[in-house]
């Protein structure tokens, strides 16, 4: 693997989640492919479980970490070729990304849309500029349009808890306070069918995600319907892709209550978290023994920790 | 040890300091405890000593060390059980504590004291959630009532330069311009005891530390008195028990003075830092040959190192 | 190697390079060096190549890095002897220095000028201080009046690309919308001069750097005739030292531009980052194949690792 920023870097799914499995068996097993080489973790926005699930994959395969958080240090990146910099931007991307791929052996970033426009969160210009600025191995810590670890580790963790060969998940929009980006939900939508999973959305109307994320997903505006034989049951908000950055509706009656979940087939509750009680989702339904959001949390580490043992390989290999 | 929340969680005190000091002649011998393990360091509140002596004790157990600064990065917890998350309280403790858990063999946090409401502060509930919800050993770098890590370092220090088997041990309050917590006051007091050291702790009229840390200290309102005799000084301000979180006095004749140090037993003159000179120690004082400021923050090191090395050891024993 | 504050503690500059560039052939040769030893990184302003360049150059000598970032947390130092510190300065740099330097075996620290007081800046008040209280070593990460570091990166890069043995370099002054310390173009000065080159420092009147800085070098006003035959452009803006902290130009006309290039000896072009693209440089200049931004700033990581290499091995042989 060259660099993971999307699905689209990903030759064999199935060997990559059967790989995941392996090294959760027996995380420090591959120790020697990080000796003498260092990653960079770039936050441009807060995180918990992908900064310390990061480094804590990093710590398993040998390789040191250096953590940049730009927002709290107001450094400011200009993308824009040609441009005069007399404005806040104190930085081109062209000098950031080489100087840091100079530095690191893999640099993993985050840069959250910004939900103020749509061609511009789409268009991945953090990601995209980093990857072509940058000498090194670039990773998607959740950029404009999608979060591939987080959709990972969902992966593997149904791959863990699923009965059937082809389970019905069901991704379901709940209701929340804020605009959040569609890139958890994108990502998600496109991993559960490059697994060949029997994949349903559900969300009100407007909600529609993008149609490169949609694909051949069944779209259910009925949630109850939706819920009907699901064997996962994955909760998340977003914010409108055709009102782009929206809050449409905060309807309660779409959070995920126990009730509902007596229409589905004893289905396994998930969500990336963070979580609101009580707004995403019942007490009932996340206290439940069905509930997976810790051992997905905790696969975090697994995905990451994959994702970066087949970067070092292809370093390795090519050296 | 499975934890180390308070006194309460040693077994043995006068073993636990001797390995301190042994440790300390010593301290990379054990180095292969920490093989493959890691820590998280969470930080609620600003720490410098606190932030940098743990890293340095992980450092000498080959154990590796993730930071965590939540304030600035306005993660925002929540404690109450049942309700409606729509506040701006992204993460219940519930999934933080848990997820954080099951990313590291140890996690340590730092959770000041409020000091606007007592019965909150005093019910640990930040300790005790992560006690509750974290499936790794938790270790209190100071909370809403005590410090322990910094009345262990005292103790060591103590230890390391008594001249006597029971040397007289003198807790004063001395003036500061803002409201303190009472959690180093309230550990030292109780960890003083614990070590059968004779101990007075002198403070203005409404400065009375709570009952459980008082315990058969002797208490004496004339600081003049209270120093006659005394082989070690303690300065520290808190703010007041009673009239919970107010600054009662702010009365400059509290200030530990050379003139002062004159009425002890050459008494050696401690602060567990940072202190603000001429406020509440004279520079006469701290500058002086029975300054122990220095050896006692040095000592942070080691009574972090301790900590880590029992419940490394416990770790080890459990599997 | 005892500390690195400037030049002056540099005992043999030709020595010194030829180490770096070995250093840079084969980086983790001297890994033994770092073990069972730490750093600490003490940055009071912001910070991306010399952070991560510095953990970098940690990584390859095995060193272990604890970073401290005392902006984003308001810790103030109290500098003056005697006050009564009931300001909003909660720790002395005597303690504070002690006790860091009780932890760690080196300490590495960044304290821009302030650019309000020329006495207070040129004082050097931090690095001074901090080389009295603090046990350890200590390095200049760029302080109130040079960038050691910076201008040992400069002379390696300088070394790796010179065509004759003593090449024609200019310092040229370029514009900005802010006021920038002197520190980067003090140090190059100095440090250009002490490696026997052939310097001129050019700028608009009212832009001399302090005498100290000047030295020997050859001042021309006039920007176009500096460039005739020179071998090296360096650019960087900085403001005004007699007209203390003032900005005095934003005359475009300084910008380094392609048409300049023309009269000089095909000079390379280089810049200490983060650079304002179309103001301080045309991007026809930094684009093209001159420009030497990127190995200028990846020798970062040499010229810290070269330093850290002769303190720690004078820590070893002192011991």
């Amino acid at each position: 693997m060259k660099s993971f920023l999307s699905l689209n870097d990903v030759e064999n799914l199935p060997a990559l989640v059967k790989d995941a499995l392996e090294i959760k068996k027996n995380p420090h097993v591959y120790k020697d492919l990080g000796r003498n080489k260092s990653m960079c973790l770039i936050f441009l926005n807060p995180s918990l479980r992908t900064r310390l699930s990061s480094q804590k994959a990093a710590f398993n395969l040998g390789l040191q970490t250096a953590v940049l958080d730009v927002g709290s240090q107001g450094w400011q990146l200009e993308f824009a070729d040609g441009v005069k910099m007399d404005s806040d931007k104190a930085e081109h991307i062209r000098e950031a990304a080489a100087v840091i791929g100079s530095y690191f052996d893999v640099v993993a970033i985050r840069a959250f849309a910004k939900l103020e426009n749509r061609e511009e969160d789409y268009s991945e210009q953090v990601m995209e500029s980093f990857k072509k600025f940058c000498p090194a191995p670039v990773i998607n810590m959740e950029s404009g349009t999608g979060h591939p670890l987080q959709a990972l580790a969902d992966l593997i963790t149904i791959e863990e808890h699923k009965t059937v060969e082809k389970p019905k998940v069901v991704l379901t929009w709940a209701p929340h306070l804020k605009a959040l980006p569609q890139a958890v939900a994108n990502s998600f939508s496109r991993w559960m069918q490059a697994a060949d999973f029997d994949l349903t959305i559900t969300h009100p109307k407007g909600y529609e995600l993008v149609d490169e994320a949609v694909g051949n997903a069944t779209v259910e505006y009925d949630q109850q319907k939706a819920f009907e034989g699901a064997d996962f049951i994955y909760a998340k908000n977003w914010s409108s892709y055709s009102q782009y950055g929206q809050v449409l509706s905060k309807d309660p009656n779409w959070m995920v209550m126990a009730e509902k979940m007596k229409r589905t087939n004893n289905a396994r509750f998930m969500h990336c978290l963070p979580v609101r009680r009580n707004v995403i989702v019942e007490d009932a339904v996340i206290d439940s023994n069905n509930s997976l959001v810790i051992p997905e949390a905790t696969n975090r580490i697994y995905s990451m920790q994959v994702v970066l043992k087949h970067i070092l390989e292809e370093l390795k290999s090519s050296h």
